[in-house]
């Protein structure tokens, strides 16, 4: 019979997460890990194979909650402003992780995406889902009038997408966030029906 | 009197540019760059001082580069057309390193920019220069009447901005290039006067 494991996968791997997510994969170390999660390294090795796979169950751990979010986001709110508060989440200021360490997808794409192909693929299935939850809150939006019916939805949700990691990648550099109103409001314009 | 170096600046920065790029700052290794300079540690150390000021230095002269491509581009084109081709350039499937690396600055932005305060004014900087160099190029087409006049120049420029940083993760990823086409045609289309 097999052992119990004697710790809290849900905890090692929520704590793995954050270290990774704030720090990259390359950059947190063994020993970091080993911190965080309180494990062995025995324990460690045995529960998750190596540091790759380890990053790999936190990184799915991540896309999972995120999927969530999405969904809880763009159902809140008729096109197209479920895309402008998924988008108004990342700007707002704030020192919840997500605004902090910016989209662990968008880091790890810019990471390890091109020499990791576990993790493209995630990376890939993850914009993919983004640009499929888009184009779908905005034809449901042209079906009740909300959104300009002419508008190429796959189009505009492409653009969104693209627009994402540049989103993200600004928020995590500390970058320009006034950069990023002007952006969304640009975005938007060509799908809003002009109040009445 | 200083001793003259006894190799060639210029090239010994250009190997550890392609050599940065193409890895990204902290899996670049020491022993690696000595390989790609061909030089000692102790030299190496002695002309630039160590690993973060190599960095800088092949950062820089990867930026004076990229600076002279965007300015030669741009002013080849009527707007909008010089922002086309500087992204169509990003887009085109190519081996160059450009196209399988993706920009220098948007990969340290993603590694960097959120720990290391020297790179992160750089990438500042640049995002900069690229927004006014595209709010410039609008603005000279609005005025000869290729791009529709009442577009705010400078909300577009910072949508692209925020776009180019997503184009050039997406290329280094390796994800899905298509969608890059589509996000650059819903990008420019409330910029395009109509064809009469």
């Amino acid at each position: 019979m097999a052992r119990k494991p004697e710790f809290d996968r849900d905890a090692v791997l929520e704590n793995a997460m954050r270290a990774f997510w704030e720090r990259g994969y390359e950059a947190t170390s063994m020993a970091e890990l080993l911190t965080v999660t309180g494990l062995s390294k025995s324990s460690l090795y045995a529960a998750f194979g190596d540091k790759h796979k380890l990053f790999v169950a936190a990184y799915d751990l991540y896309r999972a909650r995120q999927a969530e979010n999405l969904t809880r986001i763009l159902t809140e709110h008729t096109a197209p402003n479920g895309i402008r508060a998924f988008f108004e989440d990342i700007v707002g200021a704030g020192t919840e992780s997500w605004q902090r360490f910016g989209c662990m997808s968008t880091n790890q794409a810019a990471e390890l995406a091109q020499s990791d192909t576990a993790i493209c693929a995630r990376v890939a299935e993850d914009h993919r889902i983004l640009e499929d939850a888009f184009t779908e809150h905005l034809r449901a939006g042209q079906r009740v009038g909300s959104v300009i019916a002419t508008v190429d939805a796959r189009a505009a949700a492409s653009a969104l997408v693209t627009a994402f990691s540049g989103f993200q990648l600004t928020v995590r550099a500390g970058l320009d966030r006034a950069r990023l109103k002007r952006s969304l409001a640009y975005l938007l314009a060509p799908l809003e029906v002009a109040a009445t």
